[in-house]
């Protein structure tokens, strides 16, 4: 157990001040978090109204009305509150810190005196607590608020949400488990089993670990615990609103419930059911020590990132359900992508790099935070994507419903928000994903090239560090050691996958050996206050291809540099994307652009348009020899998370060869 | 009128003989008839019921039981029929003629009185005839018992059908006008309109005319019938069983019922009635010369043909109301490209030629009918795509929900079996296909290639003559006049749009030079019996690149032969059919293969397959500087008609070029 709480120690000590980065933290903490909360409160003019708040004021007794939103509605006030908590804890606010605490009075409210809370049912269904996990999220919506009150504990001190929460947790313990009369089930959305780590952590209760274990060694069993459940209800559907077939076991693993966890293979399903439980197993092998677990997560892990992520970081190929499909489906146009399936897809790689150090977890982590997830938000931070697609013609967003999912401007707000507050938590907590410590064998890990000050406890003493970086533009970082300890520790860089090994370590100027270990560059030595020590890794421009077994991409390469995946945009390059290719052997011309969107590295490369001026518009179908020559033009990519900030257009990743 | 009675005329002495087709006709009426005979009868194993029959025993008192199928479930029976009817005027089979006259005994004795004929609603909702036209097909299985009927007639003589179909038919002429009292509608699905020509030009009763000009001519207007239909129901669908919002005037666009008819530009909504509407705006635009209609025709004509069809004569882009969707979106994968729409864009290509003889009209016809119509049933005739797609992965269409519709295999018999029994009609009736004439103009038409034995009764007097084709394998035509009367008379050959232009031809051995009239080749003289025209378009394997503002295709080429579309399979090219790609240079090399199916002719060409052997299987991206070079192979290209009669793969027309 000893990792997560090192881990603990160390995420409270580091404070993110970065040259790219800042502008998005300031912009969760100035815009995004003060937006939501007029868009909770149902304030934002030809927006879906979200009723959130509404929902706990009534359930509260404070107003009357009836329960609005979906049934899980309240899980986007607990991720406002956590992104408060870990705004707060950066950056006092006693504004913000009040509205919260008048929130979480109403929210006290609307507990049960039992514990339960949950406004859904205390509004609109009292006396059937319990009777949908399947579809009704009561779990979850409780998960999501455990998460909240130990973020605002943290920042604040404060125990209120916290005391609530444990309440609520230990009212669940009475109600679950395998003891004669309790329910031997589990929620249809996976997010309380990671809360409950957390909670444990947060309160060293080994209940609630307990109970997350309880949770995940009984999902997928026989019989099913889902299905029986239907069953009861007579397959009455809360969505439906009518009785429905009873689902099979192949349709229960949308819900990952149709194997035991540590029998599953490949990811299935729900993609952000997927990694949320994902993340949730990754914890429990940790502090469990559970091989098998262990195993289980390494296979999905594999699965989801070298089969079914895209190269954004993008997981879930279709809308039907949100879901993975199947290995190497991985279609750019009728894609998923959704913003919080790679937010938890991130929750999974930090936790497999708690389990073990390797760089492979951080790529991967790096990938799906600079391309998916910023590329989620509009430069003003008021307008999402849900969906995140690697090719978008708009006309057939708005014309063709097999891609009407497919936004190419983004919203303002989701009557399903789940994803803009999950975006804001993720980012005020950026802190906790740049470095672990594996405290007693005295490591320092670095795992984001991202500045920052930081603090961290270890066997040996304690370690201080400045951290400054030029990414995502140029491959440099720069470490200074504000303290070390007597004692000899290990600094550990990680060698991106995009530099390809070629990485430079400088130490107070002189180039200086390192050891690899699992792509971590590591010095283990006596330092000394004041230390430099620079990192170079080679931060070029690359054509990448991708595995032949992704028919969507054959013959087609995108553009990446460093963690950065670029685009084509209409904006750039006119319209009719599909008929502009790159010249396998050009150089790919990088600048930095200070007029895109406050400044972005974009890069420039001699392709070829397929020739049209000799097409008239009413053929469809001609000899392909009276094609003419394609005519030499300059393709200009931009950072793919800046799509979609200009003008509506047409955006690709992949692009002919 | 006179185009009309001379097309009949014409129809009615055209008798198929034809070294390829003959094996269609054949399985049609050797096999395809007997077994939807026994599919109509619920007699298939493992097929879903069709119930169809069963249906007209319930009610005609025959049977008890309940309703069975979908509302439209009589359409199957009358196109059965319809299908025997054209089998028998071209070959007596009294066993058949025998069952097919029971049958229609019952269907007589499940007519109304009043003369009123449905089953659905004679067994299921007595009393709620004509109060959901938006959804229940009342008029549209109206339609295609006249067109059953009426092929019933002109191939055995018999009335009772008819008889049946006229007493209904006036029935619905009280119901339906703009008197007082009478509904002033139309049916959500179009047929009835070019039924009612059809039933017209059968009977000569002018009333059936106008009835049809009615029904097209209030389609569109405001206020909408079909909008303000499904408020009088409250909004209760048929389909939903529950009330739903009330459409939009947006979304009754699915139904062509947008706009008045006349002012519609591009084709919109559910491509099946979309065409079957033009087809029947076009008999009108002819019958009645009406300018604007004709207008209207020639618009959607050019939007369909030229903007939203498939290289393989399909249309619909999306299974989502298996319909339209804009202009030049053609995905390959996604596709719906429906038999029974490709069909009814056959009726009215033939149409159109009736209107204008411009050879456009037939090429599109033979595109549809060589390759999405032909290809939609297997060689055994009894199994059958609904949606004909472009580009198959048979995971895919197992494993992504976006992809469910695509089949790689083609079923036995459908719920929703509208496509067979069309397939068995239009192909039982392919002799009214090849030929038209102008008789006032003293000329012939050659539409399609296709062996036949014809007389036409021109103003000149009487022509008959021999086709012998070998399309599409070879372009050789060959033409005895085997009567002709006193005077000159135009003999217009169509040059089709594969031979680009270059087509000999010679009279009785000699070249001979032709006039080019709307791209048919014309001699207008005074021929001999015994005039021998051969007629030689260049036919050979090309290449064919699409427009680029076709999306799917671009930087794609697929190959065409004379009538024929190509592919490519798994079964001859392997797996990961998207990693080849065609050298645009190579040779394009055709033979025939006697062991392909029957045999057919099958095309080689050199072409390249990406370097996979050095891609590990758990590596997703890696720089394209790492591929290795292609690899050379030879591709084998199948018609496309052919595909999927083999083991289950990939398959795809659009080759990477």
């Amino acid at each position: 157990m000893g990792i997560s709480m090192s881990e603990r120690q160390s995420n409270r000590r580091v404070r993110l001040q970065d040259g790219f980065w800042n502008k998005f933290t300031e912009l969760v903490r100035g815009t995004v978090i003060p937006y939501q909360w007029e868009a909770l409160n149902d304030r934002i003019p030809d927006a879906e109204p979200s009723y959130a708040i509404r929902n706990f004021r009534i359930a509260a007794g404070m107003e009357e009305g009836e329960f609005g939103g979906m049934v899980f509605q309240d899980s986007d006030v607990a991720k406002w509150i956590e992104a408060v908590g870990y705004s707060l804890a950066s950056q006092p606010d006693p504004e913000l810190e009040g509205t919260a605490d008048e929130l979480i009075e109403q929210i006290a409210k609307a507990q049960h005196a039992n514990g339960y809370l949950n406004t859904y049912y205390s509004i609109k269904e009292p006396g059937n607590e319990w009777t949908n996990l399947h579809e009704a999220h009561e779990l979850y919506c409780a998960g999501h608020m455990m998460e909240a009150a130990i973020a605002y504990y943290e920042a604040t001190g404060k125990r209120k949400l916290l005391d609530v929460v444990c309440k609520f947790a230990d009212y669940i313990d009475t109600v679950f488990g395998r003891e004669q009369g309790k329910l031997r089930g589990y929620d249809g959305h996976q997010e309380i089993e990671l809360a409950l780590v957390k909670l444990y952590h947060a309160t060293g209760e080994e209940r609630y670990l307990k109970l997350a274990q309880f949770f995940i060694d009984e999902r997928g069993q026989s019989p099913n615990f889902l299905i029986e459940e239907c069953k009861q209800r007579g397959g009455y559907s809360h969505w439906a609103k009518k009785e429905l077939p009873i689902p099979t076991i192949e349709q229960i693993a949308y819900n990952q419930a149709h194997l035991p966890v540590r029998e599953q293979d490949v990811a299935l399903g729900h993609s952000v059911r997927a990694v949320y439980m994902y993340a949730a197993m990754a914890d429990l092998a940790s502090l469990t020590d559970d091989r098998e677990l262990l195993e289980a997560c390494r296979r999905l892990w594999d699965n989801t990132t070298k089969r079914q992520m895209y190269i954004t970081g993008g997981i879930g190929s279709t809308h039907h359900g949100e879901a993975f499909t199947f290995d190497h489906d991985l279609p750019n146009d009728t894609v998923y992508a959704e913003t919080c399936a790679s937010i938890g897809l991130i929750f999974f790689a930090r936790r497999m790099l708690l389990l073990e150090a390797k760089s492979e977890y951080a790529d991967v982590l790096e990938r799906a935070l600079y391309n998916n997830v910023l590329g989620s938000m509009s430069q003003d931070g008021k307008h999402y994507f849900y969906v995140n697609p690697l090719e978008v013609w708009p006309k057939a967003s708005l014309n063709n419903p097999d891609r009407r999912h497919v936004k190419s401007v983004r919203q303002k707000w989701f009557g399903c928000s789940c994803c803009p507050p999950n975006v804001a938590r993720l980012l005020t907590s950026l802190n906790d994903y740049i470095y672990t410590t594996s405290a007693l064998d005295n490591k320092v890990y670095t795992h984001l090239f991202i500045g920052s000050e930081a603090q961290f406890e270890l066997a040996a003493g304690q370690v201080a560090l400045k951290q400054q970086s030029r990414l995502p533009w140029e491959g440099y970082v720069r470490f200074e050691l504000t303290a070390v300890p007597d004692a000899a520790f290990t600094l550990a860089l990680r060698i991106p996958s995009w530099c390809y090994g070629q990485a430079v370590m400088k130490i107070n100027g002189m180039i200086s050996e390192y050891e690899v270990e699992n792509g971590y560059a590591t010095v283990n030595r006596q330092w000394v206050q004041g230390d430099i020590v620079e990192w170079e890794p080679v931060l070029e421009a690359q054509l990448i291809s991708s595995h032949p077994a992704i028919r969507a991409n054959a013959g087609k390469a995108a553009i990446e540099r460093g963690p950065l995946v670029y685009c084509l945009e209409e904006a750039d390059n006119g319209s009719l994307l599909p008929n502009l290719s790159i010249d396998r052997q050009a150089e790919l011309q990088s600048y930095f652009d200070t007029e895109l969107l406050g400044g972005a590295v974009v890069i420039e490369v001699k392709g070829r348009a397929d020739e049209r001026a000799s097409w008239q518009e009413n053929t469809a179908y001609r000899p392909l020899a009276q094609q003419q020559v394609s005519e030499p033009v300059k393709l200009k990519a931009v950072p793919y998370y800046l799509w979609g900030n200009r003008q509506p257009g047409e955006m690709t990743v992949w692009i002919r060869v």
